[in-house]
Parts: C-alpha cells; sequence; structure tokens
C-alpha cells in the first residue's frame, strides 16, 4: 500500500517546505518535490500542515489515587484524535512483584485495547533492593525509563531519597533514564494539614499547600542526587521558574539534567482552582497551577530548549464521582486532568498561532524531542525517509471552540472547555494507515503496538 | 575588686589601640590611655594583645553516638585553659520529655560543675506537635536556639523535613533561632551501605561515604525550608565550597541564612582519616573532613563574613575505647574530636599569624559574632564599657607545640597534636576574675554561671 | 584641656552603650562609666547619642562645568553644621601640572580658609606618561587616592580606557587607591544628541540620556580593567543595581573591588527632574537620580556592606545663575548638587529612624568606612581611645524641617528642601574644641587642618 | 540535468539515515529510500556522508593589515576543496563613500572571479551620520550584516563605542544584525607600548598583550551597548571562556546576543605563536589562540548550542614576506590565518570523528546555522528538498595529514600543517553541478553566485 500526501507544507524541527510525502507500508519512503511516484491513495495536502505524529509521553492510563482509578485503554482513541500517535504509558510496578513481570502483565493487558502506539515508563512502588538489581535489565524488555515519585507522602508509591539515590545507581550503566515527580513530600503534608486544622478545604488550598518553593526544592534536590550518582535525571512536569532554571543551570553547569513541562501549566492559571461549586477540582492536578510568572517562564523555556518536551500528563478522572471523593477535603479529590486529545490544539493555538514559538520549536516539544528522550527515536516523531509514517495533516486556519462534546476521553470534563482553538487535524496516519480523517476514527482496538525503547536516550547523549 | 589591665593592645572587631581596661566587679568599666585610676590588681599588659573571653557556640558535654558517650562538665576547664569563657551547649531533649522539662534538668546537673560561662541550644529528640507548640515559649528559660539533626538516619535524634519545617515554623514569631546539622542522611545511608557491603570498613570511608554533595544539598534544602517558612536558619558546622555559597547566595538574595564553620575543617585534610592502625578514627566528625579546595573557601568565608563564627564542635571521645567500638565498621565509630582548648591557639595561628585574616576578624569569629547569634551579647563577647569582664591577655610571640599532654579535656589524644603553635594565652579572666594565670588554672567546679540567651538574635536583626 | 562627656549613648560599629568620654587636648582618652576623671568641661550627653564626626569622602569644593564653577571653602563651616568633621575633597591636576604640584598649590589655598579637617584625592586631567611616573610617589604628599572620569567625553578631565588601565598599574604597587566615576561617555553623548535633536531640552532628559546602563557597563568595564591591571578599584557614587551588583559579585569573586553611594541617591527620585519651572535642574547630578528599584537596591546594599560608605557628592551650584546656564539646554546644567550639611540627617532619618540600617551600619558609612577607605583612620572615623576626639552629640528626638534658610553652604536651594527630619546634632568637637553648640557655629576660617591620607587603604587589605 | 545520489548516510541537524538524494537542475528535489527516479547522474554514495555544503560565514578575502592585504578571489576554489560552497565574505566600506556604493564595487569585482557561492557582510570604515542613515536600506542590496572593529586602536576601521551604538539604533528596525570584533583596542595598545618597551618583540607577545581579559570586557560591553539600543547583537570569533558565558547569559535572561567561534581557536594552542624562528608568526591572529582551558569551553559551547558557528576567518597572508613585516615588532605582524579549505576536515576529526560532537551539531555548525544568522536559509545550508543542491559526499574513513602541498588558498604556509585528518571530502556539488571530484576541482572563475542575505536572521528570530 502506497499514499502520496502531496503539496503540504513539511514541517520538521530544522527547516520547513512544501512538498510531497510517499509512504509505503508503515514507513515514509520519500520526501520531495512533485514527486513522480504512483500511490493507490493521493492526498492533496495544499493549505495544510504537514506533521509527524505527536509522541505523548506523560500519560496515565492506570493511575489510582486512594479509591479512584483513571479511565483506561479503552479511552486511547482520545491520542488518535488529537494527532498523538504514540503515549508513552506510566506503568506501576506491582507491590511485591519485580519490574518486568508488572511490565509483561500490563503489556499483556493493553494489547487487545490499544488503539494508538505506544511505549512504557516503568514505576516504583516497591523500592526493594531487588527492584534495584533488576533495573539494569529492564531495557530488555523494552522500557529504558523509570520513574519514582518524590512526592505524595503516605501514598504506596512515595519514594525516600534512598530509593531515587539507589534507582540512579543501578540506571546509569545500563542507560535507563531515572525520572522523579519532584515535589516536597513533607512540607506538603505539613502545609495539608495546616490548611485542614484551619478549616480550608477547598481545591484552591491545593495549590496554597503546594507552593512553588516546594517543586524548586525537590527538583534542586533531585539534581543533587543525581550529580551524587553520576548519571543522568529527567524531571517530569516541571511547572516553576525555580525548578526550570535549577534545570537549566545544572545543564548548563555540565550535568545532564532535562525536563519537560505540560501543556495546562502553559495556559491555566491557579485562580482555575477557585471556580465556585466545587468546579475547581477539575483543576487539581500535581504540582499545582501556576500563577502568570511562571507560566511565562515555561514558555521562555520551551522556547529556548531548557525544557524539552510537552506532555499532557494525561489523567482520565471523572468530576462528577471521583473528583467529589474531595468534597470538604482537598486532600482527597484525586490528582490529575485529562488532556491527551487536546495537546495538539492547545500548543500550536498558544504557541505557534499566537507567534510565541515557531513551528519548527513546535514539533519538537510536540513528537521529536519525547521521542528522542524515550529512545523511539527515529522511528518515532519525525518525518524523515525510512521512519514510521505517523502523519498529522493540519488546517492551521480552521478555528473553533474546544469542548467535551468532541472529547474521546470517556470523563465527563474537559479540562480546557471553551477554549477557542486555531488549527485542527483533518488526517492521522498511524504506521501509513489513515486512522482519523476529518472528525471520524477508522480504528479498531488493539490496532496500536507496542514500540519498544532503547536504552542510552536523550538523557544520556545531550542535546 | 577593681583590676587594671595596662598598655595592651586592645583589639575589637573595628579597630585596635594601645590602652588599658578597667574592671570593676564582673565588668568593664573604662577603657583608656594611662587610666588615672586606683585599683587593687595592676596587670603590666605590654607587648600582649587584649582579647575578648572566646564564646564557643558549639560544644557536645553530653553527646551520645551509639553506645559512647562524651567526657562532660568536669572538663570544661579546657574552655578556660584555651582562653574561651563562655560555651554555648548542646541539650539533648529528653525522649517523651518536653524541651523546657529537660533544659531544666540539664541546668540543674550543670551548675555544680560548670568552669565556665555557659548558655544552651536545645536539641530536638522527639519532635511531636507537643515540642512545636512548647518552642515558642523556649526563650523563658533563656534558651533562644533549637538545633535538629537533618543527618544520622536512624539514629533518636535524626529529624526528617516535616520537623524541621515545622520547627521553622513554631519559631520565627518568638525569635528562636532554628539551627541544622545539614546532610542528607539517605544519601549516607546508601553510600555507608555500599562501603560496608564492599569490604571497606575503615575511617577513611566515614569520608567517602559522607562527600561534599551530601552536605551541600541538605544545606539548599535547609535554606528552602526556611524560605518556605519564612524564618532565618542558621546552618552548624559548614565545611564545603557548595553549602557555604548556597549560604551566601541566600543571604544575597534577602534571606536571613547564616552559618558557622569550625577550627578543623580549616586547618585538618580528609587524609587524616587514612592515618593508619586506626589513627584516622580519631578525625572521625560530621560532616567529615574536607580536602584544600574547601578548606580555601572555608577561610575565604570566613574572611568576608559570610560564614559568621568559627567553634570547636567539641567532642570528648576517647579513641583507645570509643573510637575503638568501631574498629571493622567505621559507621560505629562515634562522631565527633576534642578541640575546645585549641580554638583560640589555632585559629590565631593558622589565620592571624599566618596573614589570612585580620585581629579584627579574628575577634569576631572568635567571641563578638557568636555572643551575637546566640542573644548573648553586647553582655559577652566583646571589650566594651559595660560588658563582661571577660578577657584574654595573649603573648603573640610564644610559639611551641600543641600536645595532649597540656589539655584538660580528659580525652586520650588531641585532635591537633604536634601542630606548631604561634601565640598562647598567658591570663584569663572570668567576669573579672582572674581563672588562668601562665598555665596555672585558678578556677573550681560551679564557677560558672549561667548566661540567658536574648531571643531575636543575628539571625533576625541582620548582619 | 579635658572635656567630659557624660552618660550619652555611645554608638560604634559594633555596639552602642551608654557611658562616659573623657577628651585630652585633640584626643580621646578615655570611654568608660561613671568616668572617675576631672575635666575642665563636663558635658551632660543624657539623653544624647554620642557619634565620631563624619567623614565625607566626596565633596567638590572646586569642580567646574563648563563656565560654572562650585562654591568653595568658605562653605566649608557648612560640614561641621551637619556634623561632617572632615572632608576628602577633589584636587584637580592643573592642566600641563603634575599632580604633586597641583596638590601642593591647593593645599595652599585651603589652608587659610578651611573650617573642618580635610583630606584629599587627585583627580585626573592631564593623563600624560608623566603622571602615570608619579602616581607611586603620590602618597608622599598624603594623597593615597587618584580619581579618573570616565564620563563626560568632551570635557578635559575625561579619560579613556588607556588612562585608566594606565593608572591602575602605576597605581597598585604604592598602595594607591584609583577611584572612577563610572558611566559610559560615549552612550551617554549619543543619547544626549538624540534629545537635543528632537527637542528635548529639559531637565528631565539629563535622567533619560544617563540611563542605568550607562552605569551598569562602565562600571562592569572599569572592574574588567582591574582586574587586567591586578589593582584594587574603587567605584564612586554608585546608584544603579546593576552596578552594585557588579561590584558585589566582583567582590564576592575574590577582587578587591569596592564602591559608595549618596545621600541623595537613597532618597531621591528621577521624577524631581520632572518638577515645573526648571526646578528640576536643582538635581541635574550624574549618575542621574533612579527609581525605587535601584533605591531599594542601594538601601540593601548599604545595609550588608556591598557599597561601603554614603558620601554627599557635594557641589555647590546656584540654581538661579548656574543651573541656569542649562535653560533650553540639559547638558549645559552644571552637574551637581549640595548636601554636605545635610549628609547626617538625612541618612539618621531615612535610615535609621525609619528602621533601614542599625545605628551601628550608620557610624560605619558615616564616619568608619570612608576613614578606613582614604588611610584616615584609625586616626578619624571612630569613637576610640588615641583617636581624634572628633564627636557629634545627636538629639534622636529632635523633629524638623529641612530648609535652607538654615544651611551654610551659600547656595540658594538646598536639594532636601522640606524635608522632615528626626534627630539633629546639638554638639560637634572637632579635635577636641567644641566647634558648633546648638545651632551656633563657633570655628574660624583656618581652623581645619590637612590630614595626610595612609596609602593600602581598604581597598587593599580588604574588608 | 538530474543527479542522483544513492545510499548514502544523510545527515541533517535532527537526523541521519541512509537514502538517495534527487538533485535536479540546481535543486534538492527528493529525499527517500531507493528513490525510483531517473537521472542522468546516478553516484553511488554508499559508505559515504552526505552532508550539506558549508556556509563560512567569516572570510577575508580583502583584508589589508597596515601595508599588506591578503589573498583574494583568486584563491576561493580553497572553499570548494574543503566542502565549503557559500562564503560570507567581509566588504570593507570604502573611506569617504557609503556602505551601498562599497559594496556595489566590490560585487563587480568579485563576480568574474568568484569559484564558490558567496553572500557578503559590511565592514564600517567610516562611521559618520550618512553611514547610520544608510543602514538601514543596506538589506536593499542583500547585505543583512554590519560588522565594526572594536578593536584595533589606530587602524582605520577601528570603531568606538558612540560608533557601535549608533549602528545598533540605526539596525534594529531594518533587522540589520550588527556584528563586532570585541576586544577593547585601549588595553591591548598599552600591553602592547609595555611589551615593546621591554623589548618583548616576538610573536608570543601578541597573546600576551591580548589576554583574555580584553576580549572579556568588550563582550559584555557590546552586549551592554546591544541591551541599550534593544537591538540583537553577534559577536565574531569568540574565543574566551569569559566571553562565552557573558553571550550566554545575556541569551538567557533574553537579550538576542549570539556568537560564532572558529576552527582554530578550538584546536591550537596559544604556545604555537612561541614556535621558535618566527614560525609562531604564522598563528598570529586576533583574538590570539588561547589555552586549553579555554578551547574546552568553547567545545562544550558548540556543543550546547551557546555559540552557534564555526567558522574559518580566513586570511590569505603570506608567512615568507608579508607575516616578516612584523620580525623584531609583533604589533606589526599582518594579523590572521588561512583556514578555508580546512574548516571541514579539522571540525570533523576533532569534533566528530574524536566524539566531542555528534553529527548533527556538526551539520548546524558548519552549514546550518551560519546560513540561518546570515539570511540564506533555507536556500542554503540544509540537505532539504527545495534547497540548493550544495552537498559534500564525504568519506568518514579515509585518513591522512593536512599539508600545504593539497591546499589551494595560495598562501605559503598551512595553520593546520602535519594534523591528522579522518574523513575526507570526495565529491563537492555546487548548485547541482559537481565541482570537485576526489581531489580533482571542476571549477572556473565566476562560476560562484552572489546569494543575497534576507535580514531579520536568527539574531532576530532567536534560536
Amino acid at each position: 500500500m502506497r499514499t502520496l500526501i502531496k503539496n503540504g507544507m513539511i514541517v520538521t524541527t530544522e527547516s520547513e517546505f512544501e512538498g510531497d510525502i510517499l509512504v509505503e507500508g508503515e514507513k515514509i519512503k520519500a520526501i520531495g518535490e512533485n514527486l513522480n511516484e504512483s500511490a493507490e491513495e493521493v492526498v492533496n495536502a495544499e493549505g495544510l500542515v504537514v506533521l509527524p505524529g505527536g509522541v505523548d509521553e506523560h500519560t496515565h492510563f492506570n493511575f489510582s489515587f486512594k479509591s479512584a482509578t483513571t479511565r483506561g485503554w479503552e479511552t486511547s482513541n482520545a491520542a488518535i484524535a488529537g494527532g498523538t500517535t504514540t503515549v508513552v504509558d506510566f506503568c506501576n510496578q506491582e507491590i511485591g512483584k519485580g519490574m518486568i513481570e508488572s511490565v509483561n502483565n500490563y503489556l499483556q493487558k493493553i494489547a487487545p485495547m490499544a488503539m494508538c502506539d505506544y511505549s512504557l515508563h516503568g514505576v516504583v512502588f516497591d523500592p526493594s533492593d531487588k527492584l534495584f538489581e533488576e533495573i539494569p535489565s529492564i531495557p530488555e524488555i523494552g522500557v529504558p525509563t523509570i520513574k519514582l515519585f518524590m512526592a505524595y507522602k503516605g501514598m504506596p508509591y512515595h519514594c525516600d531519597d534512598s530509593a531515587v539515590f539507589k534507582a540512579l545507581l543501578a540506571a546509569k550503566d545500563a542507560g535507563v533514564t531515572i525520572m522523579v515527580h519532584a515535589e516536597n513530600a513533607d512540607m506538603i503534608d505539613v502545609l495539608q494539614k495546616l490548611c485542614l486544622q484551619k478549616g480550608q478545604v477547598d481545591p484552591i488550598y491545593h495549590a496554597v499547600s503546594r507552593p512553588p518553593v516546594v517543586e524548586d526544592e525537590c527538583t534542586t534536590r533531585a539534581i543533587y542526587l543525581a550529580k551524587a550518582a553520576g548519571a543522568p535525571i529527567f524531571i517530569v512536569h516541571v511547572t516553576s521558574r525555580g525548578a526550570m532554571e535549577a534545570i537549566r543551570n545544572a545543564y548548563n553547569e555540565g550535568m545532564p539534567v532535562f525536563g519537560e513541562t505540560c501543556t495546562h501549566y502553559l495556559v491555566l492559571d491557579t485562580e482555575c482552582l477557585a471556580k465556585p461549586n466545587f468546579e475547581g477540582a477539575k483543576y487539581v492536578c500535581s504540582p499545582a497551577l501556576r500563577s502568570k510568572e511562571h507560566r511565562d517562564a515555561l514558555w521562555e523555556a520551551i522556547k529556548k530548549g531548557w525544557l524539552k518536551a510537552v506532555s499532557s500528563d494525561h489523567c482520565g478522572f471523572d468530576w462528577s464521582k471521583q473528583k467529589h471523593l474531595g468534597k470538604g477535603d482537598f486532600t482527597s479529590i484525586p490528582n490529575g486532568a485529562p488532556g491527551l486529545q487536546d495537546r495538539l490544539q492547545v500548543l500550536w493555538t498558544e504557541g505557534v498561532a499566537k507567534g510565541k514559538i515557531s513551528r519548527q520549536r513546535f514539533v519538537d516539544l510536540w513528537a521529536t524531542a519525547p521521542a528522542k528522550i524515550n529512545g523511539l527515536f527515529p522511528r518515532k516523531g519525525i518525518l524523515s525517509v525510512g521512519s514510521d509514517a505517523d502523519i498529522v495533516l493540519l488546517d492551521p486556519n480552521e478555528k473553533g471552540i474546544i469542548t467535551n462534546a468532541n472529547s474521546y476521553h470517556q470523563t465527563d470534563y474537559n479540562t480546557y472547555e471553551g477554549m477557542e482553538y486555531m488549527g485542527a487535524p483533518k488526517k492521522v496516519y498511524l504506521r501509513g494507515k489513515l486512522v482519523y480523517d476529518n472528525g471520524k476514527l477508522l480504528i479498531k482496538e488493539g490496532q496500536g503496538k507496542f514500540v519498544p525503547g532503547e536504552p542510552f536516550g536523550l538523557c544520556y547523549r545531550g542535546a
């Protein structure tokens, strides 16, 4: 099967030009001007922007917060509808089991359901010596990244400095990238209790009890741990100016320290948490949404490459049932918000259409860099000869309003409800196959494939 | 009783000049040139340097490390012999008891024994809510400083970030200064176990398992905790360039963050720990001794005021019995070394005589600043009218060798054994009374008095 | 002649206490409590603050700007009336003559007129090789400081980088301190011409054409020149945050770089230059007055010692005649404003009385540090045994309004007109002689003495 | 005419892959795997690396130093032999003439001679008001970059701060990029004279009289000038750690400040200037060659993108005649060294082959970034559909020794003589035409074309 996509504006991290892309089977076969090639399918992309399929390196299809669990792989079509062809999902270590066993179990579960391609991060739940012994072998199953939660005191997945330090020591020679959620768990715990003692129970106190300083501190600490271990480190969902600068400065001093941010931290304000009628709970995620000062710093950071990627940190919790578990006690509101389907439009609209970042930077943040970080490059994340034909045709002139009615995440609200977008995906190809066509999903469960990540990704090779 | 000390070179933090000091009772009554005053005792101080009696803000007369406990107040004459007229000792909270009760118990125990004046820091052992409620009242008993150990995982006095943060929050409105021993307990624990696993049991591995980065990290963390609490903080025994710079930079950015270093960190090298025949154990203290790079940074820091004081961190553990508890396992060597008597000569010789610091800076580091830090100023720490007549007459030209034979600490070794000194105390006055005269101690147990510290010391008023 | 000043609150840079000062002849003889001494004159200083006489290290009794020349030594009683007992005045090199000859000529001129004690800085006008050969001998005539103007393109005293660099090279071995007025002359020249081209001729354009960046740049450049020469450097009248930070950072990196600021930069705003009816011209001085952001930085800098002294930069230009030379062309307004008499009250009121700096810091900024910088210490600048009995008795509770009616500078306006003060000098002693008594000047011309400065001052010995 | 280059390893700034490039006429028509296209010429590139033709943004075919003038355009085949298909040469403003007239004159002169494509920078010689009025129109003739020499006191092209500042003000709205050679002319002048006075006349004193601090200072000053003007700035041939960090820090603080370095600063040491028998003169260029500390900083800078490009700063002066003009007086040695032909091999060997930079970074430094900086992108500097078919086929395994015998620069020495290379160009295409084939040049004079630069290049759009 050959598809010829003609006369689109092909955008890469280094350039852009009007041209044709020839797809053969699952791969990109050629890129050129007026390619003189036959194809079963010829698509006129005139006026459209041709982007690599998105790589969302931070999704939670299986995250539990107290008694609530997120929506799962049955909603992975939301990725496709939003132009994301590959997700890197978090696979929790099952308590008492090894990481490899846990990953294998999870892969089995995913296989029949996945509607986009996927890779996995392991998440430490049981930081025993056995786990650390296992880490060097983890790349063998195609998982070269391990995340530890430094936040969430009292949760099973909370890890202390010993665990992070041991993980770093275990990871480095095998090229495994250690990732951390960096917020000071103790400080948050003290602040949460202070709030509750004072009767401060509403969602806004989620932000009050997680001020930027808890992230600044923990990010700095994570960097020191990495420095002491002589290992690279990757900080997920960076949200504060201080944390971003700590990463940038460590990198400038020669340390292999990197980070990402997420869509919502770029466009939403702390004030969202103060919405009345418990609407604020929709915006409860960790770290908390920040003020303009921090958002400005994040935009500067993604423009200049101080943060490498923009992920969704997608967490499909319902508002009406699950978020309401924390009514009267913000510490019981499940942390997380959906965003998988909206990453493309939010980042394109607010970043590219409003002139904050170039289309080259967009492609990098959206697809290329996350593919590199997670060892999926150049198979994923790039419009290049020989790469997987994951392609998005975007109409940069289409305007509209984001609404949950158009969302596939099976959650009862949309984090970006009401936001105007400028630019919309018209066609999405997954490994050469048209899976989204002008509002219609053409995909079935199980069609997504596991893409093993290679070790020694971006954090080892530098940027 | 009046004493007239004539024609000495009187040194203060701002100046120096040849002159007389008139002491009346326990106080300095006048300072002048050729004072025309009668006195029972007239002392010719020609050729001698006249200094305020030393204030050693960091002594441990009651510190336990596993089964070993330091020598106690029966050795407090070592202070007098070394020109230190006031110590600020660490009083441990008794487990299950409040800090006030613990301090009162300790004061009762000390009263009949003390041979120098003294003030106290409280040390947190039991970080319960009750303790934090008590902190604001602690100044009432004359204790305006509370120390927490962030190091020493597994020890009863180890405090986590919650405890430090709560202590800071409790302290600030009452003017209590929170002090911390800042080393990352988890990292050390991991590194110690790695060493032991590899059979690395000798004293030098104490330093290997406590690299500067553990101090850099924890100092930085302590500063973040203070920032989040909006409280001042004081870092005890700073030893690494990174930690010093973290303190300096925080101060420069407007935060009330301060620190001290200790005599041994200025003059001894990590290599001491590698001495054969378990001699290295004599130098096991925490943080560990550092390399020249760090010592140079510390000298610069005390010269420029980035660190405020030089204390002894005196810990009287025997080598033959107590240090040998860690033979075959460096983690069991009691941490600490004696130095109370030697602080004057070591800092004067290496600092003043060798031209690294001025005599003005010496006076500040030795007496004035520690008095200010601990709320004892201007009663202590200064040669000024109305202040306690704690006076040292020092012969700047006397040379000799430091040896344990001349030490009063009742410990079987001297940390500075064999070091040449230039400058020696000839007479020491405690509140107007001659207590040391040319090698002879003229003091008896119980003569030392408790000096209550005032809250809102240097860390609150700035410097 | 002996004077006994009793029961005042004696303030030094390290402490303060109620006590007596015994003056004998020109010197301080003793300081004590209830001094039991006879004296011809006994002064009750109860309720008064006893300060060292001020040292104003930056006055211009002989500065010319185009055709205008400042008021001269006949107005030096303004110093005494303001508690300043010593000034360090700028002595211009006469064109075609050596510095030593120029200083000697100036000293001859001053001697019969001076009403306060004085020392001198040389000012380079003719940066010939001969001058640089002379610099090492300049301390022989009691002048250890040389100033160069990096600003003022086109003026005879403007010096380029070659001159500054050569001066630094010539000065260092002789312990001469090079001082610079640091503003980028070229940038100002371009900006001034741009303003004039646009018809922007009013006084406010003085500030517009001298933005902080011209000072930031030139200060940084001066520091590089000093670094390349391996010499200390002192930056006069620092006014911008950037310049201050450049000095602080260089010092922190180990370079002997220091600076002062002036009274008016701490309390007056750029907006003064916008006063109508050419009143703005009264505030035309260089560097220009700054905004609040910079003033805040300056207060922090003098509090923390990042800038060492506060001088007046006194320039007695008349408004009605001299300032009006620049009516219709701000570049012709003589640069400078009077402030010699007001330094005490402005700095005390805005600094001490309003709680921005301690009384200890005040004494340092006002007298001690400038005496050290200029090699006059400990003869001047300190209330200490053996020092000159230059003493101010200040009533800290007296309130009033600053007005030119009470000024002795013989200039037709007061820079601080209408400012409320809190604290006023009641008695001033110059070398033991009462020269100001409750509003009355008791001094005659020629009573002031030349105080030779010693080389190797503060900039060489550090701080 | 169509050429099909098959199965090479195509390297871009974002990726690399084995594939084919189809060239049609002067342009790249398609890139693909096993392209099924007919072509007159099919080239087997198996085992070869396919790179974009180099863009050397810093060449001097017409530079005069006192009485010596460099070799000219008759040697531009050296570019082709070294894989550089486009140079950006410096066009001197003729004294008394405008820049546009000067450029037009120069273009006329070049046209019949050029053997590679070329663009131009204007160089200011006569910084009159007329020139600054002309700057905004300069893009109209295809020159969007203007260089000023801040160094070289006494030379006709030396510019003071006024000139640089005016140029920046004139340039910004027109998108003209101001470039500066940043060394403090005054300091160098003083140091040169000091050397000569002491009889220090050998080439090594060139380096002694131009220490890194003269570059650090002037770079910092240039950045301040740009900041004050609100304009971007580009610093050419950055060589010192301090200058590099000044650029990086300014960029990090949000200023559009950029810089390049040159091949020789990455690989040659100051010690070269000390070679006996006046051989040192071969290495006299400005800034001077640096020590390892600085070279390490430069490698880090180009790896991380803190400096954008690596140019040759090619200056074809003869050693036997021209360099010898400075025998006995290093200040008369013509400044500059040849390097145009060697840039590819030196940077590839020392950078890529030795693992210091990736092939992606190489492409950027070598071609892509300089094309962007000078407004030539995407026509030049990239292997992309629609771009000029400037292509280098490099054999990465060929080893050999650099020697002047193989050089086309018509200069009597090679700066890199004797250096081992790993990697050599086999074929070079200029706009689709084979111009170099395995050691043979297939090009004739006049074949090179002028490529107008677009304004608003990299310095305006960021990176």
